[in-house]
């Protein structure tokens, strides 16, 4: 059914045995490859085992070889380092599933002007994944700024009364911009197969066309 | 800034003598004009003044008058009865945002036999907006089916544990297909607005391209 | 003990009794008076009984007479319709505190040119009054803007996710710009009384230099 | 009173020489033994003691030998890997209860077609038991394919908005299908200690008849 | 696909006159009818147009007509006047699926010698329907007297920390006596459906042997 | 002013060197000693340099020494192992205080017949600390088999849906049975302090009469 | 069982007839009688019917006459008008319960000094009822003015993020002051019976002695 | 922008390289360097490679060297040893943006005598940053006795029901008290901030005056 993406392997919850055999029948069948939330360990157990994998650190994600150059940009912005592991997750996830990438890691809601800066570049994006955490701003204003669809990811990032992510999430699904979408929890991808559902999209409706 | 698409007016909290004057500046200058939210007392009162406008009950929305056609296929999935205020909230808004609209209302997870038979035609819509209330699992397993841009709108409809529309919108984060993003408890018109972009951007780029 | 500002009678929960004695023995000792959260209904039953006062209907607020032009200047901001009433319960109370009141009330984070745009005038202010509901992002972004005490107000303004202002009070709580501090929901009065502290306190130590 | 199954023993909170204790005590008494949550480490240290023992690991239960096999069929249906514990050990519990038990261990509301494929063999089991973590839709389409018992399990696998299986939870109580009734989170031994009243209470009338 | 039972009409957010088609509909095809969650003014108007109709007014259900004396003894136990709504919703309902009911409505757990003095009456029943609001102990208490399946309503009965029923359904489902699954909080139809199906399977399975 | 008792300390947040300091003064003072929550291996520290301390393992609580019989007796009633260090905190706590303690633990409500059995006795304490994680049905039972004062504390022991405590908080608040007052989850001392309050108040009037 | 103390008669959910029947009862039987939680309507209604009855308005507790003058004081504390409704229900049900009561309704922690001033009569009562809403202070201050048992009764009474006296009841239960015990939100007679026990036991036990 | 304050270096999250590469830029630059939420382990790490550097153990802060000596008072007060940690990070920040700081660290709500007595040493700070974990009361009380500005920073110190210092938060929001406002749990940091601008405030004001 689902034919677009290739398969995304989520680790947790796996034993080390099942890691293994899911990795070689991957390679085995020559499939393209991402297991998720893999944590430093156990991803340098599978690296000794299977040499051609590389690991993602911030990403926390295990992917077999770098993927071909994707068409379609998605950007992916977020507003400081405690964010970076989710956003990366996203980056990485993004090209893994066939978009080009473009990054913009330093434009948090605090400094509104760095975001101002850069608002030109960001129309340029066929989809816009916004990952913020504590507050959960950032997508919102983004929003305004842009008529292209905006996917949020709130982060667990924060302390006190973020609860886990929960402020950050509230914040997005409240946002008075139209234009935002959310997903889970520090899900960032499930935001990048979303902005790849869009993506896809369009190539695939312009090739009927053209 | 935000061009594609017309102005959203909001309702609540408004005064009569406010909205009456919104009414008034829109249809001088001519704008397309959509009320959302507005109860029937209040829709009466304008009607009455401002003959040409059209209330849609359930959707509990005022409009001009009837939009023109639209382009692109964006479907409206839905369970039973008591969703339908929101799944028209999204209709209507849909279709005055300049989609061609199709609903699918009597298709819940309960009977998922009914939801199977229309698989095929889902798979037509660029995008598809599926509004549940109390347990919120339709848009999971519709995501799983097609791949296309699933946005999911949890209602407030429920009682008990559905805590105001909180357990569909859980389940509607939490759902392991991917494919899925989330707009707020009753937000039929952030999913219209939300799939509009998604429609546009489509156009737009098939436009530069052909 | 708390000699600085005037009193603050809080209506709910007072029976009409009750308010009709307190207003006689405030106006037989001349003193300075402010009911809040008085609905409409009682206003008038106390208009009528006591004529030289007044309503401030969006504010919800009884005061005996227009209080003295201020001195040092407090600004209360808001993005829209919706949050009027919290808006105007602070600006009437900072104003009946002693304070000079400057308004900006259509300044949202999702339209954030407007902001922007009166950026320079927000800096003429000792204190700010930041009213926010749904995603309550805006005392963030005008933190981020000036280096003045930011006084955040969620509001309960919002609907399904925005739990009665929950999720705009946590936004506050957890936004990344220093300078900003928080008050109960809704609660237009104690930010303005917190605005008049910090106001009061540069008038009475630059009385001891001057 | 509680005559017809043996006992459980839960051992979190238990210290080491408790848990000996009794052990000993239930095979002096040449008594059927279920040692519940028991750790791995916990676990080693009894089997070491008490050779005759069985640990099993997934299910994390530690029982006296296998159960003799069983009559009247219970199912057990999960999604994935990450709620394979939880499954496992409702399994073994209520192969400990005297039931026979059939296990479908990979047909998520996600891939409907899975479930769909096996629609007809679920028929054959007197109770279901439905395991589910994350969205925890699929007790509910379950019901909607049987007109037999489901007995629904959240698991407090998921991360972000799951908050350790309450999302699973409410979606559970919420359900839409008729013929769902639930027990706590990751509560598997409580799931087939529901089951096994039933399917006992069929064989029991069922001796009254025959 | 679920054939057992006749079907369930769900009043709220229908409109009055698709209340009427309905049971038109029903009456012209002479099936069973039960609609539940009504009120009394709604049901005065259908009563009126349809005479044959009954009203359960505590319960707030219509049924076409008395159902034919049933078979299989289920239980409906409750503590007091304040959950009998959600009781009698129960009753009717279960009678209404083919199950003789008999009630024991004043048997709460701070006066525990009324329900030790009908403990022998509760053992003739298949299944137990019991209902509770504020602190919802019963279905516990009850369980450890009986091993028949005990099928727990929480109820919206109470005041403060009782949260709607939130503090019922929690005590549920985290009770210690093992035979005790819980429905949604209010869900009064829903747990007769459970025990009728449980019924049923006796019957059923009874049916096949004898 | 609070003289009545004897100090107590509470061991989280404070460092090894505070302690010991704390230790040395009270013994150089010749005062009555308890520290609470006191992890076992800081417990050791304080125990090799301070010989004639004596250390509670399940109570987690350091004292000097053995209190003095002491007078009035005070209940301490718990349902099973898990509960155990909560109940012996407040055993500990109470003859600390001065009382006699008499312990009921293993008469949980899931099995009511063994409260039935012990019910005379329970009537010659003066107050009841009723002790009861995960449902927390136990001291609203207690409280309708005898006329004295219920202190229920909730623990924070169970899993799933007890959310640390809560759910047990939520049934002792909102018991129907009246003569019960609830500390703070886990807080076994706070209960016996109460206790003793009451059993202080009880013979120092009798002293003042006699 | 529940000797010491008359019968409480519980309004909410029960209709008119079953009101009167139950006043009806009493009278005959010549019991003392208290209906709480009654609104002024159903009340007037009685009273009519009932010319011996008296209606407590504040309160909203219907009587059948004065209690005859109590012995042992206790206290009834509050801070201010709203939180009136909580402290008279405390009140008259103490004095139905045969206590003598003493109030002091004007001591919030807002203003310290008040409370200071009355420290020592508080010194006279043998148990104290603190009732307080919003940030519900209250009862952990006068613990630490007074060793004899505070009972807390958080109170609804508050606005935002006073959740319907959850952050009152919180803030109880977190006391540091020990010697406090909390009831549910709202329950003054909850209180009044727990406070009524505890003098009762004082009585008992110097009748005993004396 | 933000010009007034030196820079605040926020360490979860960061590596260990990146915090490295950070210090070496300050101190390239001579910048004053503050580092927040930094563990011992990690601090050692810089203190062993940039040898200029203090770690300041309780508050978890790296900085540079002693501040000068600031201008115009702030006062931190809390309750007791568990806050401290939170106390000690405003304490060390506010003297870090060139405050002069006085502590009052053992001045809890249960032994009310012990502020009173401080009562008029607290009149001669600027702003107040009042710290308190658990019950959170604290606040509101210094509030009513002192008439500038308090910034209440709740605490995450506590346990049960104080909800990781959710409770704490919400008794601060509630506060009856005016001249409150509140940063998130455990936010020394924002608190010191907060009170640096209305120190800087009034310096600035006095500077144009004077
Ligand atoms: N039903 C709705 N739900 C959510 N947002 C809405 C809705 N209707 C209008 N809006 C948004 O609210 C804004 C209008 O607010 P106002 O200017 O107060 O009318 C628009 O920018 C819309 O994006
Ligand atoms: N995994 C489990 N989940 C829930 N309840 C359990 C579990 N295992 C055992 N129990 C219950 O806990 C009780 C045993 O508690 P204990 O006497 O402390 O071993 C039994 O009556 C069981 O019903
Ligand atoms: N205001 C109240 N708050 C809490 N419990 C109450 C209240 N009034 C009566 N009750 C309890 O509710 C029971 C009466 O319920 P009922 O038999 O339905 O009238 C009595 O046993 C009382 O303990
Ligand atoms: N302890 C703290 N609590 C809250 N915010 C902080 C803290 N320390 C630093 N910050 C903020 O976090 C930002 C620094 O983030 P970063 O650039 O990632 O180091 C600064 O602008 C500070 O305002
Ligand atoms: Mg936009
Ligand atoms: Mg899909
Ligand atoms: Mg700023
Ligand atoms: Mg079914
Ligand atoms: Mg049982
Ligand atoms: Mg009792
Ligand atoms: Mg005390
Ligand atoms: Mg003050």
């Amino acid at each position: 059914l689902r034919k677009h993406f290739p398969e995304i392997v989520y680790a947790p919850g796996k034993t080390e045995g099942e890691l293994r055999k899911i990795v070689h029948s991957f390679l085995a069948r020559d499939l393209p490859l991402m297991i998720t939330r893999l944590d430093p360990e156990r991803a340098e157990g599978l690296l000794r085992e299977f040499p051609g994998l590389r690991y993602h650190e911030r990403a926390r994600i295990l992917t077999r070889e770098r993927p071909p150059e994707g068409r379609g940009l998605v950007a992916v912005i977020s507003a400081g380092t405690a964010d970076l592991p989710v956003a990366e997750e996203a980056r990485v996830a993004a090209e893994y599933f066939g978009n080009r990438v473009r990054t913009f890691y330093d434009v948090g809601v605090a400094g509104i002007h760095r975001l101002w800066a850069v608002r030109e570049e960001l129309l340029s994006a066929r989809a816009l994944i916004v990952v913020a955490g504590m507050e959960g701003a950032l997508p919102g204003v983004v929003a305004g700024l842009v008529d292209r669809p905006v996917i949020a990811v709130p982060t667990s990032v924060g302390y006190g009364a973020s609860f886990g992510g929960l402020a950050a999430l509230l914040t997005m699904l409240n946002t008075c911009a139209p234009g935002v979408a959310v997903v889970n929890i520090d899900n960032g991808v499930g935001a990048a197969y979303f902005a790849s559902i869009i993506n896809h999209l369009v190539e695939e409706e312009n090739g009927q066309k053209g």
